[in-house]
């Protein structure tokens, strides 16, 4: 698998935007890159990564840039970190400034302690320029971006408005060319997770199985960095949404009889991936795994069956409830009409998050709620990081879950209209299941969608890949293995 | 190999220390962990790691606490972060104080929004008591550590002067609990080291090394941090002293022919190791690779067998100098008078870094320079972190190389005195040869040292290990090998 081998452009259609809107059209856009950052008051330096919209932009790996983009020309220029002549010794090369013209396709580099002059040099018989500074709140962290700073920026005008939410509408349509990026991080990270599932044994570490997926996407996919850290659940930590962290951290025994939920994504060239696969350590299915499973599935697949432009995300996540609760409801561990639960928000006690976010630079890529979009206050609802209509182009998660989380059934049971529609008998049977999620990355289309993650999803398919059979199995395999699952699920039942 | 399972209690030393001052005894040393970290405007959150004074003095893993001792009983109290109720739905169990209380070995848990009450209540009998704050200066940054702070700390007396030395000597000299985590994290390197040269080849590409090397620590390890980000230079990218940043990210191919350094090291539970290997990619030294190796393994071995307590690091350095100047002039690359050569400052056109530093919870451990000690300015010796006589406890990197740096070598050229000590035809056979580091972690003692790390260090040892042999190598191979290496050098010499 050989990953895309281009560089990003600064893509067009901002400059489109920008030109086209009632502004004055006589000034720059200009971004600040991110900094290496040193660890609290010490020298160790933390790897960096680009800020994201700097790399949308211009793609440049390397910390302490600016990049100028001239809206009335489209013509794009970086501004380059003049490096002391010491870091040939201890860094490496000092570049030209023709390698990063060269590198990263814009009309013209210059050091950054050149911008002031650049800026007066090319605008300064019209006046004082105008400079698109990027500020805005991002909807899913709450945080402002910081607008480009440099010496001298007093001698211009800034604009602090006009650009974030143009840029960020910019990022939420995906060109060919990051699809393919995007798609790459899939393929490998699918083959990753595929790679985790027939290694994972009772006996071994969850920080075993993230070394593993790690392993493998840098190894053999070059991808140094993750979308995310690595959410290796297994047992009850499967209820626990956001596993993984310092305080949580992927060290639990794997024990026979354990689901697992490996919720993992490997980021090529900026752009990432976020893949959720569910399944038994033991490599086979029991019962009530099977029952939680096939139900978080129905409701993966109704979604997608229903993906195309123009659908509300909102809808989309009711589906997924309503797919989650008809399968409780079947396996009599929730009793009542499903309409009912589902304006009781029933739906938000096994699936307390959103059913999927924008993804790209970030995983939580930006854009989920434009000025004028309110954040919806339900349960369950108002963990929805968009509320969108779905547009051709973006690309979007598809991660319905189904979890027993005890604080959640707790404060169900203690109310008294939500506790009438569960068995609370069956529902104890599942107390330290755990949960299920899973999660593709999929493409919006006009007519549908493209599911861009490639991994075992019905049941049987795990259990044979866990066995060692070939990814995709092999046609006669598959069918073969169908029909003998279909009868396993029933007697299963 | 099982990792040391063990918590730090509080340094009892600490507390001698500062009750021992002239300084009213009637306070405490408060300071404030670390908090978890968004990357710029987004919700993604960084993989937390403690700060390392806090780490130090309380081994605390989590983000958002803070830790203080009473200066007069020695008793420590922990205060953790008051957590929301959904943090147990998003990332896992709220957990009691008394798991905190448990787990770290302290006398007392309270919430960090009770700080100032507690201060008052267990001291304002007393009058206002003083609090020991950390503020003072890293001398590898230059950055000083940020005073810890907390609603209500106005009612209270700081002092930001008396804490920082006295902890930070502290942290020079390891206890025996330090030194078990060292040398575990030595441990698991070193095996890690010797995995990546045994399946180096001709056609990888330099990070999948790293990948090797990083997958190792944590799947058999427990590592999932590392001291720093892996150096995996090859050819003459081994000429560049800190390679492997995002700027220069470990992506070279590796050719037939070319030397390795690789400089990578795992940490376990704060504490570090910080190893470098050079070999070979092919497996077999040639002649200039035994000549450059040789000289820095004799530095490496030389100042090895000089250290114990009382030694002069500065002098450690200078004799690692002479070692490969002498070896440089042996094999006329140089000509002249060796003392000559190090007054001229030589050793510092092929050696511009430091000997080795302090290592412990930081790779560049603090310390180097406490009050009153100066850094030198001459080249090569300006670049030490530290100039200090050793003393028994101290961890220390012992880390000789000898690099063809394009830069340092022209202006070596361009003056006039340096130059005639060069044989420049010689020299320019060396050109692209990049470079050798050699790096192990020492512990000293009274009477000598020991060297925590274990990888095969002469020539014959490496290709060996490089051809399949176990590590260590069997008593007899080694010796045959031996005997029939110093036939092989005599030749190639």
């Amino acid at each position: 698998m050989a990953p895309p081998h281009f560089l990003l452009a600064p893509p067009v259609v901002l400059w489109s935007h920008l030109s086209a809107s009632a502004r004055p059209i006589h000034g720059l856009v200009l971004l600040q890159g991110g900094e290496e950052k040193t660890r609290y008051c010490t020298d160790h330096l933390e790897l960096f990564r680009q800020e994201s919209y700097f790399a949308y932009l211009f793609g440049v790996r390397e910390p302490g840039f600016y990049g100028a983009i001239d809206i009335a020309s489209g013509q794009s220029i970086l501004f380059a970190p003049r490096l002391p002549a010491d870091y040939a010794v201890w860094m490496g090369e000092i570049k030209p400034l023709s390698y990063f013209r060269d590198t990263y396709k814009v009309d013209m580099v210059f050091y950054v302690d050149e911008i002031a002059q650049v800026v007066q040099d090319r605008f300064g018989d019209h006046g004082k320029p105008l400079l698109f500074v990027l500020h805005g709140r991002n909807t899913d962290s709450g945080n402002f971006s910081k607008p480009a700073s440099f010496e001298g920026i007093e001698k211009f005008d800034t604009d602090l408005s006009t650009l974030h939410p143009i840029l960020t509408e910019c990022r939420v349509i995906k060109s060919d060319l990051e699809l393919a990026l995007i798609q790459y991080a899939n393929d490998v990270s699918s083959e990753a997770h595929i790679e985790v599932m027939r290694r994972a044994r009772p006996g071994m570490k969850e920080y075993q199985l993230e070394s593993i997926f790690l392993h493998h996407v840098y190894m053999y996919g070059g991808c140094r960095h993750c979308s995310y850290t690595c959410i290796c659940a297994t047992g009850d930590n499967s209820a626990v949404l956001h596993y993984g962290h310092v305080a949580a951290p992927n060290d639990r025994t794997l024990n026979d009889g354990d689901i697992a939920l490996m919720d993992m994504g490997a980021e090529y060239h900026f752009y990432g991936s976020d893949i959720t696969c569910s399944y038994p350590i033991n490599g086979k299915f029991n019962s009530s795994q099977i029952v939680i499973y096939n139900a978080v599935l129905k409701a993966h697949n109704a979604v997608i069956s229903h993906m195309r432009s123009g659908v509300n995300w909102m809808d989309m996540h009711k589906l997924a409830e309503r797919a989650i609760l008809e399968s409780l409801r079947k396996e009599q561990i929730l009793q009542g009409d499903v309409d009912d639960m589902i304006a009781q928000r029933l739906g938000a006690v096994f699936m307390p998050h959103g059913l999927g976010h924008l993804l790209g630079i970030d995983t939580h890529d930006p854009g989920g709620y434009p000025e004028g979009l309110e954040r919806p206050k339900d349960p369950g609802l108002s963990s929805l990081r968009t509320t969108r209509e779905l547009k051709e182009g973006m690309v979007i998660t598809v991660e319905p879950g189904c979890y027993f989380i005890d604080a959640l059934l707790t404060k169900a049971r203690e109310d008294p209209i939500s506790s009438k529609f569960f068995n609370w008998q069956e529902v104890e049977k599942y107390k330290s299941f755990g949960g299920v999620r899973i999660e593709s990355d999929v493409y919006v289309t006009a007519q549908g969608c493209r599911n861009l993650t490639n991994c075992p999803r019905e049941t049987w398919e795990i259990e044979a890949v866990m066995a060692g059979a070939p990814w995709p199995l092999p046609a006669s395999s598959s069918m073969a293995a169908a029909a003998e699952n279909s009868n396993g699920i029933s007697k299963a039942l």
